[in-house]
């Protein structure tokens, strides 16, 4: 039967891009209260897509910004599965403009790439579902399984009411999992699956001495510079093997299994040097670089400024120095534990003669992982095998979707990360763009992966 | 004798406070080139003042910046000594205005003290000194010793041209020792004599990573943190006990004497908690805050960047991350020397996954030290005393002046180094002003100085 279904899409390519032009045109940028229209005209696009096709219900739900487009069509009776699909129709604004090579909210196809501001990130991957629904409704007449769609236009401005709207209304959202399509693949043509995501606390810190610049050559030897206090503090946190020396930094991470790092090894390595200009790659003590980007937390200094920054020389004892600080968690560690745990050991190694000053960065998110052994997700990566021709490949980012560790924290249900974006998108930056190719074999996966999520459940 | 002397100050005073004020309503800001005809202005006052009180010679003489003043009174015979006089007619720029209680270039007594730009820093020492001059013409008909006069016009802007006009016209400046105005007193009314001060050397050194800022997510962990690789390259300069760690940085710097020791220790203590806000006084491991500040070498950052700076939380790894760095330098100390090591310290403790890149500070300073028992040093300490009625304090200090390393390198002679400003004259600052009852001493402390040094060399 899925042949049919994928014999829709191809017969129909031509209008569904058209379709998707017309998606990727409107300019629904979140950030900017100028685009407050489009944004909303972007919502009513999904919520008529969603109509059109068939769907028991679609809305543009108000929230205290954006509107959310909910819809559901649960057709598929109560023994067949729910699945919560997620994904977002706002977008980055698209400066600067002048390094666009052609417009943002003209798409236009080059080289196999659809160039559009949001052709990946996430308008293009949210089509690609909106499409296969289509095509499943119009040639069975249903979807294989419930659906609920949640698509949301504020993920670019942090999600800002999202996590009180999922709290408010646990019935509309309740699922058996949840899917999202909002990442990517590590390789071009390399089905990935993401099976974790690690968790963040931060905070920044000042040391402060003289309450004004002073003169190095008066007080040079009577004053403790913050600048040099700083630097012993910052060097304490981690040592030259990237060790983090906070006191039970590591006490409740969960260690690294032996499946688990052949899952890693398999994944195809980025070559860091070339792709980001460093002499060469630096990792944790014991862990590959791959290990410690995916599965060992981290802490890095974001931002750090003490005096004078102009041209020249400046002969002063800075009264300041500041530093930002943020951490990336995995399973096992409480964001506001290691965020204490960090303060402590500031302070303990502030030394005399300078003063400390703690802000406490208020977000933090708990890690996310989700057992790649999972029926769920191994019947995913059946399906994008089956697509693309080539085997899956699993990963765990370092990044966080705060979206993810909401509905797992107020769900638990298990959440399905199929992600069809390249490292070559250029996500948030000029000339954004999408393979076609991916949107085609997306598309095939997405038909292969409800229908084995229908028939396994049978 | 002297009486007659001092008694023409007593009885002239109005009109030379008159003529004072002439001299600081001239706007000579030698940073500002819309005021470049007031500084040729105040360089001719001062011409005009020499040649009207009887100077053999008197010049304004032209250099690539703005002109200098030449003058000589050689009448006391080949067998009297020859002192080259040094002070600068130009002034710092007055801005903020607003912040004035007067005007900067109207000058206006109050409460003891006359406020304008130049008061103190430098043309009111300037002046104080050629109306003694003019005080002993006018009386004896002669100066007690010979005199050559050179009084610049840029020494707010580094004294940009002074070093090449030192080193061209040997003959014109040569003389027996030298005497600079240009510094103060260590507390309102206590006699000071400096006689060290330290040299100077700087660079600016960055760490580079990645070629951008990357996503701390997606590379945390592969790549070296700039900005933690700083924090340990500079924490490895100084430890705890402010103990510079730069191997051989101390190797050439000369002991602290046991009476030098006894002679700082009788300098008044500066409150630094009270006067800077620091939390504690913190000083080289064996020596006090005065020790350190006047007589051991310093090392310094002043100024430290890296990544992000905004307000909250931008989860980065900085690509770049740059320190500005300064020695303070004792004698025995070689500027381009000391810069080599700690640049060979920098290097050896770069770690491996970052760049470093150095900019050497081309401008630098040895160290200058007069004995303080030298006849024409403790000559002026007891002159100093008989007009204030105090023992003089001997001090070294932490800063540079420029003046004084290149009157040392190219002539070899005694530097006298005879202030009359105070700690709360506000050089540079709005409001600056001066204590006329240091102008009545310090003209006092002139007229015995120049008589004693006349009756010593008889």
């Amino acid at each position: 039967m899925t042949e049919q279904v994928l014999n829709y899409l191809k017969k129909h390519r031509k209008k569904q891009l058209n379709a998707l032009y017309e998606f990727l045109s409107i300019p629904s940028v979140s950030t900017d209260s100028t685009y407050k229209e489009d944004v909303t005209k972007a919502a009513t696009y999904v919520k008529d897509y969603l109509n059109d096709i068939g769907f028991d219900k679609a809305e543009v739900q108000a929230t205290q910004g954006h509107p959310l487009v909910y819809g559901e069509w649960l057709g598929a009776g109560e023994n067949a599965p729910t699945v919560l699909f997620y994904g977002h129709y706002d977008v980055q604004p698209a400066d600067p403009l002048e390094l666009w090579d052609s417009e943002p909210f003209r798409p236009e196809e080059r080289g196999g790439r659809l160039y559009a501001r949001g052709s990946s990130d996430d308008k293009g991957q949210v089509f690609m579902h909106l499409a296969v629904f289509e095509a499943f409704m119009k040639t069975e007449g249903k979807l294989p399984i419930n659906v609920k769609v949640c698509i949301e236009g504020e993920e670019e401005i942090g999600s800002e009411n999202l996590y009180e709207i999922l709290n408010e209304k646990k019935e509309q959202f309740q699922a058996d999992f949840a899917l999202i399509s909002d990442s990517g693949m590590v390789a071009e043509d390399q089905p990935t699956i993401l099976y974790g995501l690690k968790g963040f606390t931060g905070l920044e810190f000042s040391l402060h001495g003289p309450v004004n610049d002073l003169h190095s050559g008066m007080y040079g030897g009577a004053v403790r510079n913050p600048a040099i206090a700083m630097a012993h503090v910052l060097a304490s946190l981690k040592d030259e093997n990237e060790v983090v020396q906070v006191k039970g930094f590591y006490d409740q991470v969960e260690p690294i299994s032996q499946a688990e790092r052949e899952l890693i090894a398999e994944v195809p390595s980025e070559d860091y040097v070339r792709s980001t200009g460093i002499p060469e790659t630096v990792s944790e003590q014991g862990y590959t670089a791959k290990e410690h980007t995916m599965a060992r937390p981290t802490l890095e200094i974001n931002g750090l400024y003490s005096g004078y920054q102009g041209e020249g020389t400046k002969t002063i004892i800075p009264a300041t120095a500041t530093a930002k600080i943020t951490c990336r968690l995995v399973p096992g560690q409480e964001p506001d534990h290691i965020q204490d745990l960090v303060i402590k050991h500031l302070e303990a190694h502030t030394p005399k003669g300078v003063r400390i000053e703690v802000k406490k960065e208020p977000l933090s998110a708990k890690a996310y992982k989700v057992d790649p052994d999972h029926s769920l997700i191994k019947t995913a990566a059946e399906s994008y095998t089956k697509a693309f021709g080539k085997e899956t490949v699993y990963v765990r980012m370092g990044g966080s979707i705060p979206v993810v560790e909401w509905i797992d924290a107020i769900y638990q249900m298990p959440i399905v990360l199929l992600g069809f974006g390249t490292p070559n998108d250029r996500l948030h930056s000029p000339n954004e763009s999408f393979p076609l190719d991916n949107f085609t074999k997306g598309m095939e996966t997405l038909v292969h992966y409800w229908s084995s999520v229908r028939d396994s459940s049978i």
